[in-house]
């Protein structure tokens, strides 16, 4: 018996303890190889791709996300969760909900294991889904004192700061410049479709974590190399993925690349995190593949309880 | 809102004549440019792949369908539906009947375009699914007269029999070699899971058209190179993936491949079909990508005035 479900049922049993719980076990498990993720594979549709990013958590299950790159307005993602040992088609998930929210959980993992334990202010520049999700999933790992955002609409940014205060619970404020939302913050997320750096290094205080969730390739990026040359330390959730990006990932290239590491590395204890309350950390997320169906599993499991 | 079909909905609302006129009109748009339908795409899961073969209707819509080659008992094929002008997923099927049924009524499709307009008997090696639905497809084309049916199993060869007689209302018998089932028929379908070859063209009578939907690459045949020989008229629904086989279909290398003819061409009357009453023909069939997909629109067409 296959379960269907839509945004609206993701988004009511996909918390954000859940979300980050999952994407931590997810991310272990691939830097223990019990996760495969291989890269994703696309078939050409005249005018778009249909893309397949697949995973397979060994003895559990396999699955994959689907999406194309058509650009249209409701161009809705598949995840589908099989069973491992039947094969059968547990749970499919369409729209962008569990898609978004996974990627707010891999910053929400990457927020507790390397931000300062006493973070509590967050600048976030970007108003879009994936703003929402990155502050969401920081709300559940650290006790947020207040939000700050800048947007280029002025209404979507007020918008945003008033969902910030309604359903987190947290003070917030719209402010008119990125350099203002970010001044002073202990996390700073970046989630805009920008080119081009909307920040500069200097803006930010000592001992800054940075989510980045936004273009971070070398011929476009949201960040310039002063955020990474400012770093002590520069972390992915997939080495392997932010190494084949076409073009490649700013910080998987020379000076950044040897000091790129793996966050589940860092989870395992395998390779330091932060390690003075000073230092900057930045966090290039690349959504590790598999791990929308991972969360899937979650879902099928406590959604199955619910109904 | 998506809707999800599953193996009894298809059953119920993916009839004969329903599938086969789709597949014609599926065949025609492929060979008139408007169905693009590339290359499978796939990704390694460590002891299996998980496999999109896509499909895009100009206009009308695009979709994939996505199966894994772990070989679970249960393990689900999914064909998803997008509408091209919203990208909205419009329906989901799960599991192995709009499959099966696409590639017999692209079967169908074959008999009507090749096959004798007085063809009415019909022998068919396998009774597995497969060989199931190009029997169905057949009957949709073609009044049958009478079905003989060969299998390794007697129990299975029997209960086939007694299928085509309840369900096809058309007298039938399991017999006990392939060359007896094979033997003065007009149609013949071969659809077994056999390596070698279980027939000799010998077995044929003249003016035979066969559908072959098991292995036929150059390693792994269900036939030998005695039937291309033997053939007047070799087709295939896709000249393209036949090509693009790995190894190669013994149809698609030389000295077979300067004869091989797409069977949407013979539709559209660009190449000719048969012109003899004694000519042996070939379908070589190979799934053509998409049609799965156009297939599923069509249910969905059928199946939200049914609901």
């Amino acid at each position: 018996m296959t379960v269907l479900f839509s945004d609206e049922d993701v988004a009511a049993a996909v918390d954000a303890p859940l979300t980050v719980a999952a994407m931590r076990d997810a991310l272990l498990a691939a830097h223990e190889g019990r996760l495969i993720a291989p890269p994703r594979a696309s078939a050409p549709l005249g005018g778009g791709r249909m893309v397949l990013t697949a995973g397979h958590l060994t003895g559990e299950w396999y699955g994959f996300r689907s999406y194309d790159t058509f650009g249209h307005p409701e161009s809705g993602q598949l995840v589908v969760l099989h069973d491992a040992a039947t094969g059968a088609v547990r749970a499919i998930a369409v729209g962008e909900e569990l898609g978004s929210r996974r990627t707010g959980g891999l910053g929400g993992v990457a927020v507790d294991a390397l931000a300062r334990p006493d973070a509590a202010t967050l600048g976030v520049v970007g108003s879009g889904r994936q703003a929402w999700t990155q502050v969401w999933a920081a709300a559940a790992v650290r006790p947020l004192r207040e939000v700050t955002v800048h947007s280029r609409s002025a209404a979507r940014r007020e918008a945003f700061a008033a969902r910030v205060r309604t359903e987190l619970g947290v003070p917030a404020r719209a402010v008119d410049s990125a350099a203002a939302a970010v001044r002073d913050r202990d996390l700073v997320v970046l989630a805009t479709t920008s080119t081009t750096p909307v920040l500069a290094a200097a803006d930010l205080a000592p001992g800054t974590h940075v989510n980045t969730v936004g273009f971070k390739q070398v011929d476009r990026h949201e960040f310039g190399p002063d955020l990474l040359d400012a770093a002590d330390l520069l972390i992915t959730d997939s080495p392997a993925q932010a190494a084949a990006y076409a073009p490649p990932m700013l910080a998987a290239v020379e000076p950044y690349a040897d000091r790129l590491r793996d966050l589940g590395a860092v989870l395992a204890g395998a390779v330091p995190g932060r390690t003075g309350a000073d230092q900057i950390s930045v966090f290039c997320s690349t959504g590790l593949a598999g791990t929308e169906v991972f969360l899937l599993d979650r879902l099928a499991r406590v959604g199955a309880s619910a109904r």
